[in-house]
């Protein structure tokens, strides 16, 4: 964790360690309100069309202009497949159905990386590639003219995955 | 969101809400800190040993003295694999491989649930069946004798694979 945790997030007083639910955790002398490091969780986007896949240019560091599958954070209460569809509407302008889960990835990457990454194949409803949000360009690509990819994640997905899909 | 979300964690001072990444959000006008609200993410494991699932049966509410997956929470940095793991032993005695994603469950049954179910494939090790933690029993059943489920997702993954993983 990069944030030290130090005071409570409902009444302000400062927290103390305390074993619970198997791990030592800041807890809350006061009011009893316990820490627990949740997860960040993404949600990214395979989608092939006209057997080329969808990708967007980085805009910022780590890895500024690699490309990577759209992606972002899921919130507290967002539906996984959702979140998918919005980040990639916002990301790359098309508009996009969420259909099953393809493959799952965890590690975090970089200090401001996500810890788990769900990996939604799409189908493509309608739109025009539009970059926007963090993406400073999108587009689709074959197996054979790939860019420079981000992430080991997105280089196994896209090893994993893209031949098998094209087939 | 059940906390209530008043103060920084790491400096105490009062937050304000901002629109930050998207959303409204919690942030630290001292010094810079944001609340986003990460799902609660649970890892689950199917294990299927001699045509019966493994179910732990809940000593807690909601759903007390109803079975359920052995499951439990996802520490932020901890391999889901590895937490599958490490909470099948605690809850069941039993020393399993976590294999592959079976599926995921979305949507908060309850306001101590999980936002996201990860269910892993298991394969058995070792050890001898022994309840512990927050499950009073573990047990193997056939199809054909299940005990009464708690949750949805503990039901719709039952029927979705219990049939399909015997054959």
């Amino acid at each position: 964790m990069n944030t030290q945790v130090k005071y409570c997030l409902s009444c302000g007083s400062s927290l103390i360690i305390k074993n619970v639910f198997g791990a030592e955790r800041p807890a809350c002398p006061v009011c009893g309100w316990i820490y627990f490091a949740d997860p960040k969780v993404a949600a990214a986007i395979f989608l092939i069309h006209d057997e080329k896949i969808l990708l967007t240019q980085r805009s910022y560091d780590p890895f500024k202009n690699y490309w990577a599958l759209p992606a972002g954070f899921i919130d507290a209460g967002e539906d996984p497949r959702l979140a998918a569809e919005r980040e990639c509407l916002e990301e790359t302008g098309l508009v996009i159905k969420s259909l099953d889960l393809l493959d799952m990835f965890s590690g975090r990457e970089h200090p401001h990386g996500a810890d788990i990454v769900l990996v939604f194949r799409a189908h493509l409803l309608e739109g025009q590639l539009c970059a926007g949000d963090d993406a400073s360009a999108a587009a689709f690509f074959s197996a054979a003219e790939l860019p420079p990819l981000a992430f080991k994640a997105t280089q196994q997905i896209v090893q994993r995955w893209l031949g098998m899909q094209l087939k």
